[in-house]
């Protein structure tokens, strides 16, 4: 934002742009405007790969619209998240649509290929969690992440866990994945030595409370470098674990 | 109860005993009213071993007539539990008292030679457990159990825990105690063959939520064979591990 | 799993097997994977009586394939709870199940005989508690106990209680199952001398908060020897019901 | 209320009041004001026995002068609830003071005979439990009331409760305290034929949560004619009992 | 219970009962079993007028068999609450039964005479609490009490509480039935010298948290005389409500 | 109401009233009394511009009853708030109605000329809090102000909320609607010299807890001028913004 | 912000400031930093009358040099909220303060005359709530504001609300405040024509949860035109009184 | 973990070490137990530039004993968080320890140079939250980071956040840590385009309940690349800011 507001300065002093222009040019709003969703077509310079969609709460149509303004913006690949499969039945009558079920997700374009620092390691603790293992899976694969996927691996069953003792010790960055008890997280952080991001889900009965249960227990986690992200929110832990395996010195 | 009950009713029919006076047996309190405090002196008989004082809010004169009035009924080891150092040393002017600042509770009398079916293991995940850890082993030990200690042994770093398979895959039953995220107990729980009884422990910051996040861990535990007592009652689980640990044939 | 390392070791050292197979296996999965779940062949070992599948979240075709494997792998009697009348006519097509509406649960198999130590009681405050009950009492069974209802004993009604006095007395275990106040176990706990599991029951309305009243009456109950499984857990509480009676000796 | 505004209105047609002073005495202060409380003269009529002052939070200076006001209106016996010993004392200084530290209450004045319906049981879980008992009992007694003390009977010695069947059974009104699991309530609610006033108090520790527990209980009871105020409110049960307890035809 | 005691005692004595009858006797259950449900048949003796069902979890077949059960028993008048209109129909072709929607009960027989000390009035803040309003006042009527409905009086509106101010301040006993902000009870608490019996209800939205707001709210009446029932507990208000305006002397 | 009663006494004193039916006017309800709901006539006078109903929980007949009564009343502009599509359909058959379905409200009559001191603005963090925020706008529509709109302006793209800088620093009164963290109200309120009314929604997943997170977050906010009202509540927050755009002189 | 922009703009135009220059002070920070503070100096300008300092966790030291620098800068009157009378006595060694212990806050400088459109009538429903009314009023007078103080005029005796129903009635702005069940501001939003500003106290005991019960009641409240702040924010409360009785035209 | 296996298995099969030896070793525990803590040597070498101790619960007896341990193991540079004044005088009579009081920490050797990809900016809402943002900082330069510190740049008074967008825009990762409402996160989420790790703090009142407003508002933040560790854990987020400040390649 800073060079845009030096770039409109230097407008201004060589006379290409007078003042009234140049006040609007700095409160001028730099997405499209459809009418029901604002477009960013910045995003896609500032995190490089690909743009994501939150599909809950919209319509097929207005979906339909959005990627439609996207791609005309110049964006290839897109991820529209939380799409039921009868929107994206919608959708697909528009845009060739690739259609992930179980992470009730959909991919308009290609996806790049895997440029990080290493691999993302996805686990869950039971199979009830792959749904939002989905699509934290997909959103890492769609901004150019390898991904290693250890579902079913819960505590409960420590042998289980301790069976992918090679994937965990060299993953990347691990997003550990756990309603119930949630203690994936601290036994995986206390085994890895990289980044562990915690999602907390709401599947579970009685004392879970709908992922509170498990969502106390990540933020309490006793092992060094584990995080916590909201309960189900799957598309925010594979984000972060992307923008981790691609950081890059900044000095 | 019921055969009292059948005493009572032959005594009526016998002539020995009259209806009024019958019926004032039946409401007949068998404990001792000693003003602050009513000292049931058929415990003995039902548990066994010794008798227990939970001495929170009770003042170091109350705590030394409970003493008194169970030794006169014939109680030879009593545990005073929640026993802070200066009332111990109160007591300890009147009766012989070993006092264990560790678990802030006091014997009077010798502990009973171990006569459970096995080992009860105590474990914890961190040292601030140890006070509960310490209530429960000695609860555990003055109802004639023989108890093997396993602290700091959390699942954040798991070769802790692994270090002391042996131990708890050979215990009789396991009390897991821990604050923050609970873990331990579904690791345990995953681990061993046993009745775990699993103690949520108030130590711990922010949203620990003085034990709460700890409870619901445990109670959402995915292992079978594990129950919950509540927050910090270290008695408890110790009282319930002797029970279990003294199991026999009801048929 | 001790001995399992000692066996590999072993080989090692007599040359049966090298280092990187046996790498490979200190990390061999003892279960096998049909895709969807992973089937522990190895626990039917180690509880001995039957085998037990969580039928929630579980399409009736991944429960068919679950009993096959099962099946497959030795298991003849096997438990499935949280199963609606639809997928148990559909699994039944398939396998022989006797399918037990009260409890939402099906089996498959003969039930074992009785070999506990005593009877397990099963004990409910009212009469909407009966279908957790009555997991519990099919979980206790098919594990090889004998098993006594007693329903809607509520201690509103304190008569009811009572007049159950002598089966709550001669118990060798009690699960106590109740929604509301969950006062059901306190006093059972004080009633009887041996180990009560508490279930709190999510029925009820208003301040009962879906079981939070019930499970929070139950954690701070003043009866020793009582201990707490989550809301709704019915087949937890007879699945360590039937551990504690099936104690024995292990010096 | 009603009959005052009629007085005034009927001064006014009468001409012995202008409007203005009307509607100046319908806005009129029924209780004088000595600045840091308005204390309400009125109110003996109402209740007729006595008065109540809550010293929570007053300066002994405060009350003595808020008793001062009381007896010059005419008010011969006032109970003081939440008294400290120390504002007792400075208390006791101005006026005679009968000081209870159990229910750290002070009266000024004579108890009044007893002129209620029948006798108020206050019953309690446990010791602790005491001085919101002594509240409850104090109130009372200075209200009119005939009290019966049962202290110390909770359910997890179920025979403490049932010797005290015959009180229970004849009582009144039944003020039920209780911390803990506060199972009291119901079980005493289901053996009594009378209203129930069920206290939680905020004794206990770890998952009672400050009374929460018990609050929660008493409130999900499942025993007719039991209702439930505040956590630790003593004076409130004691002042509904008493009404309660002198209830009278009213056609 | 203590004189069927004495009764089973002195037939012990005088030879007209063995001991083993008598302790039989001494734990016989004073109810019908009819399987799903136990019907007690000397709740009309001890209240007097009328039998109630609580119609919730209980099927239209189950509800007949209840009030045949009953009305076998000698039962004339009986209510069942929470009854849907399609059970109400199935069993009101076994017998006559008057249908109240507004209350969602039935009525088997005649409505008895009131009987009571004086008039109870039901009041509630908002139109959308009249269903509880309706149960508890049906409930009040049906146990032989005058009841007068004051709906939609919510101090929001205060002239519409006021305009009632004779009916509130010559109530013999005021049921007072809020959601949201629940401030009706401390209201009417305060303008009446009565017993107040508050009941919060789950209407409302956000920060209502189905009844928790008005549920505190009401606990926290700064008014004296005021207690507190189960959120939307309609039910347990009339039965107290009816229990108070019975009361009698006991001396 | 203080001029009522003025009114009243002069025409006790002069003779025009007598005693009693002065009582019974002082008392007399206000309102039209047409059953299920009391249509209060004075409002209009009280805030001049329109009536508003609120629509939840009342049948479409109701509704219809209600805007005719009020109509009858001289009421010519009228809002119905939390009105479905349905019932907007059949009112529609009665009454000309203009049905917003954003907002999911009514209009009978024409929106009134703007009179306030300035704009109302109401901005909204996400797309999915627009209904909410067209309640709000609708509700200080039909009272008489100008509105203006700034929807999905959240602060996670800070530039979007920024790009409106003019808009919210000229503002009379901002209305700032957001759900999931709620950290709208905090930066509007940094920035606007107005009063701030945030409205928490109930949109959002997992840690949201069905709006509890925004309203905590808004409720703390360190922006001063920030006022809240109930989640969802966008009716309240318009009447509120336009009372204080309507502010005068009082003195 | 925005006039400064194009003072900035418009000297870059002209060639009185460079680029460079220009984007510095476009990040500029607009207050003094004296290290422990940011004292913002522009406010003054925006609110006009007075500045306030919070004194919650800051040194007698500290506050001591942010009066100095707010002088220096030009600020004649000044508000300390949350001063000990400790630290005041400290600050009042080195400016002139009047201490007001009420409030608990501190003033220098002179009380602005009343400037705005009406009075700010600042009512308690109890005398423990009269600290936080302080706070407000004492905020609302710095700022130029008329106040009348109503305390201890609770709804439990509605009297002494209805007492001052012409100050109620006649007021420009109403703060409500109140702990425990928070009625008053439902009761005040009833009866009074103005915004009312909801304030919860977090006095009280037991199911008040410090503030908890007053918070929700209030925040349902079903009087239009009630909003409200945090937990004992009497100076949010008087604060934003005084915003919106300074409101004036903006077109 | 997994190469240890492999050195063990390569011994037994060379024969240099028998099988019961291996068995042991592979329990062996890679810590020194100095009774009161196990003191993990490994941890240097998995992190690599020093260990942390954590000195809350820890006498400072027990803190000089670990130091002296970990320099005994070759640790150079050792961080004691949470520790007093106190304590801190005393193990500096063994130790050199050059203590920071606003961390309330102290540090055992040298900091080493900053090795990592970029700078940590470590931002706070306000000045109570330095004491937790100062222990981010001191964890983050004793693990080899440069930090760059922004303290009360709250969003309330968006000016001083927006005038450190240098700083934010070209940082390796950023630790925001507020209390009361918690929009930092979002805010600096929105605006940044590296990992933001969220710390709420405690700090606050009324219903910032102790941080959890903080908490849910930063777990729902709407900004992509936030996640959250404990409320008041400066320490887990300057350790995590440092694991993704020295991330690498791990292909």
């Amino acid at each position: 934002m800073n060079s845009e507001v030096r770039r409109i300065l230097e407008a201004v002093r060589s006379g290409g742009l007078d003042v009234d222009d140049a006040l609007l040019k700095l409160k001028e709003k730099p997405f499209e405007d459809i009418g029901y969703a604002k477009v960013d077509l910045h995003r896609k310079v500032r995190q490089g790969a690909a743009e994501v969609i939150y599909g809950a709460g919209k319509t097929a149509e207005q979906i339909t619209g959005i990627v439609t303004a996207m791609k005309n913006g110049g964006q290839d690949t897109i991820l529209i998240t939380r799409l039921s499969p009868e929107a994206a039945a919608q959708v697909g009558q528009t845009h060739a649509l690739d259609y992930h079920p179980d992470a009730r997700a959909g991919v308009v374009g290609e996806l790049p290929p895997a440029d990080g620092l290493g691999t993302i390691v996805i686990a869950t603790g039971g199979t009830s969690d792959i749904p939002i293992a989905e699509e934290a899976a997909l959103t890492a694969q769609i901004l150019g992440n390898h991904v290693t996927r250890l579902y079913d691996v819960g505590v409960a069953g420590l042998h289980r866990t301790l069976a992918h003792l090679d994937e965990i010790m060299t993953a990347s960055v691990i997003v550990a994945i756990a309603g119930m008890e949630g203690a994936l997280a601290s036994v995986i952080g206390g085994l890895a030595d990289c980044p562990v991001i915690a999602v907390p889900t709401s599947v579970g009965y009685g004392a879970s409370f709908q992922g509170l249960s498990a969502l106390l227990s990540m933020l309490n986690s006793c092992a060094s470098g584990v995080s916590v992200v909201n309960i189900d929110n799957g598309f925010g832990a594979g984000y972060l674990a992307s923008m981790i395996n691609h950081m890059e010195g900044k000095r």
